[in-house]
């Protein structure tokens, strides 16, 4: 369990590049470069909800420094706190930036429970098939989930921690990934992300995520994931220690975006040599597969499971829902082999219907690295109306 | 010159997915599923110039199917208006959602001559060194192109086509792009970009962007493009037919990017096994790096140049300088090699400054994909305060 791999949490991501500079008892952060264009001198992050289309949320004001709805927010002590406020000045938000800030950003929703943020689907972001890819997804899943740690003010140096988190050199690292899509947005399609945090038994934390398309306000995808935190150093898990609970618990929302009786919780079996139907090797990280710390981005993974499904199955069917379970870290030198094989406790019209178990490994010693299950259906046909 | 490759503009992108629908000599748009929830009748994509910081930019109303500025543009023929029309109702833009329609798509700035849009440089968007990858720029630049053509009105059923280009089969294809980094930004900034067109000769087209940082303003990137027309079918290069000519000429604007005497419009040498210092051989193209032309996305070009660079290289240096000739498509079956090789012409600090010349070709009978020429300047140092 000691090698579980970060989510692109990367242990040492701000460490270096930013740089805590201590002014009047403010902080502030240094630009990556030295030109020292970007400094600031006592930035405060202040995140106001938004009015939203077809929406009976409640509003709120988080403003650093102050007590706000039950929740003592401090200035920020590290400069990962860059981020959350880019765009605001020292007394509050640059006049006409909130809406760009909303939209790059993101905002909170149903006071401090809920963080949502507004994606159009880009060009580069689709697939084959013209739609978006579940790389795509879980960018932007990942991407939910980082500035709803930023503009909670708890963000600490590490991708993702917080500060009570940093100062013990304690990271995040998500063992477990659930992603169910109905639909599949197309290239300009607008959707809506709400993101959230839960406890997860004693020592986890659960994030989970519902996607919308923002015109229809249809749920089209909803994804849960589970975390546990390490030391970066010792690698080794460690427990949840109170002062860190007591930063997460004001945000903890008692909502599931995937009813229990439909979620994947169950352990996904170890593909080997044997019960592999398609074994692909020789896959080598590309330099540009790296994240901040070296190690292979897990969204990277997904492709690598795909190079083992059939190519009829990826042309001809919908990848609806995928469970993924993190085992181990892969770095730049590691020579990967992806294996894949029918599942075959699944049940239905198999010919709508696929289901699929997997597994990366090292491919020298057969290490795990993830194991996933997918399900797929056919592709319902394109609409021609002329 | 009949096999270079479109910049991810695909040819029959639009052309299944998206639907005419004539309803009262208006057109709309279908779901690329067959969901119906999308669709809406007579749309008009109405683009207004927004306030922008530190800017004299004069203001500007487009709207489809009225004459401003010299230039009439119809309401949208074929479907591929869609994305123009997202955020906007029959009778302009939906209440509270202009500013992100903005952020999500852009908009007109300086008359209808440049197109600018606000981008935050997302944490899955950056590389092993913590800055944004070229790869990501590449793709903002492609975003922000499409984006153009989409909301000048002039777009056809083809990623980046106009109406005339697309009655006639025509599309653009991408011959030379030239890209100079100033500086990379990190996670979290924010950048803009602006784009324009211009002629390039008697039968192509000018591309041009700038990338400015948000707050300092500073321009970090410049680039420059070469296109020109191919029949999609014949696959045989075209003029530039009046009808189109007359689309575009409204449009383009005499400035570069690129001053004359920086720019870097010299052929590039091809690189032979002779010539080469580093070949890297057996690349495969993975299911996801094919655009939904079945072809390899232009950008996925990029990392598989960096494979043959030295990784110390790819450490210890930024990439400064890119020019890319585009001379052959590849598809998912091609097995690629990757050539760099010293430019042996080069003249400077040779410890600070890196001159590589680059060849992609496939690896069975060594046909050319793409020549390329970069240089690279060795990182500064780290900024620390603390």
């Amino acid at each position: 369990m000691a090698s579980i791999a970060p989510l692109s949490f990367n242990p040492t991501f701000l460490t270096t590049h930013f740089s805590k500079l201590q002014n009047n008892n403010c902080y502030s952060y240094a630009s990556c470069y030295p030109r020292g264009l970007n400094n600031r001198r006592c930035n405060f992050c202040i995140v106001m909800v938004r009015g939203r289309r077809s929406s009976s949320r409640r509003s709120v004001d988080l403003v650093n420094g102050k007590k706000v709805n039950g929740v003592h927010v401090e200035a920020p002590v590290f400069s990962g706190e860059k981020r959350g406020s880019l765009l605001v000045e020292e007394s509050g938000a640059i006049e006409g930036e909130k809406p760009l800030h909303d939209c790059l950003l993101g905002r909170f929703v149903e006071d401090k429970f809920v963080y949502g943020q507004t994606f159009i689907i880009r060009s580069y972001e689709i697939g084959p098939d013209k739609t978006a890819t579940m790389e795509t997804l879980m960018n932007l899943l990942q991407e939910t989930a980082l500035n709803h740690v930023t503009c909670s003010g708890l963000a600490g140096n590490d991708f993702g921690a917080t500060r009570e988190m940093s100062l013990r050199k304690l990271i995040w690292v998500v063992t477990r990934v659930h992603v169910q899509v109905q639909r599949y947005s197309c290239w300009g399609d607008v959707v809506e992300i709400d993101t959230w945090v839960d406890a997860a038994g004693k020592n986890g934390m659960r994030r989970d995520w519902i996607i919308r398309d923002y015109h229809t306000r249809e749920v089209i995808t909803r994804a849960t994931s589970t975390w546990v935190i390490m030391n970066k150093e010792t690698r080794r898990l460690s427990k949840i220690p109170d002062q860190v609970r007591e930063e997460l618990t004001p945000f903890y929302l008692n909502r599931i975006a995937i009813p229990t009786d439909q979620n994947d919780s169950e352990k996904i079996d170890k593909l080997t040599d044997k019960t592999a139907e398609r074994i692909r090797s020789g896959l080598a990280p590309r330099w540009n597969d790296m994240d901040a710390n070296q190690h292979v981005n897990n969204v990277k993974y997904i492709g690598w499971i795909l190079e083992s499904v059939p190519i009829t199955v990826l042309e001809d069917f919908d990848l609806t829902s995928m469970t993924l379970e993190y085992r181990r870290e892969c770095r730049q030198s590691n020579l990967v082999e992806s294996l894949t094989s029918t599942t075959t406790t699944a049940t239905g019209d198999l010919s709508k219907n696929l289901h699929y178990t997997h597994l990366l490994r090292m491919q020298p010693n057969k290490d795990e690295i993830v194991r996933a299950r997918t399900q797929w259906n056919s592709k319902p046909k394109q609409y021609f109306t002329n």
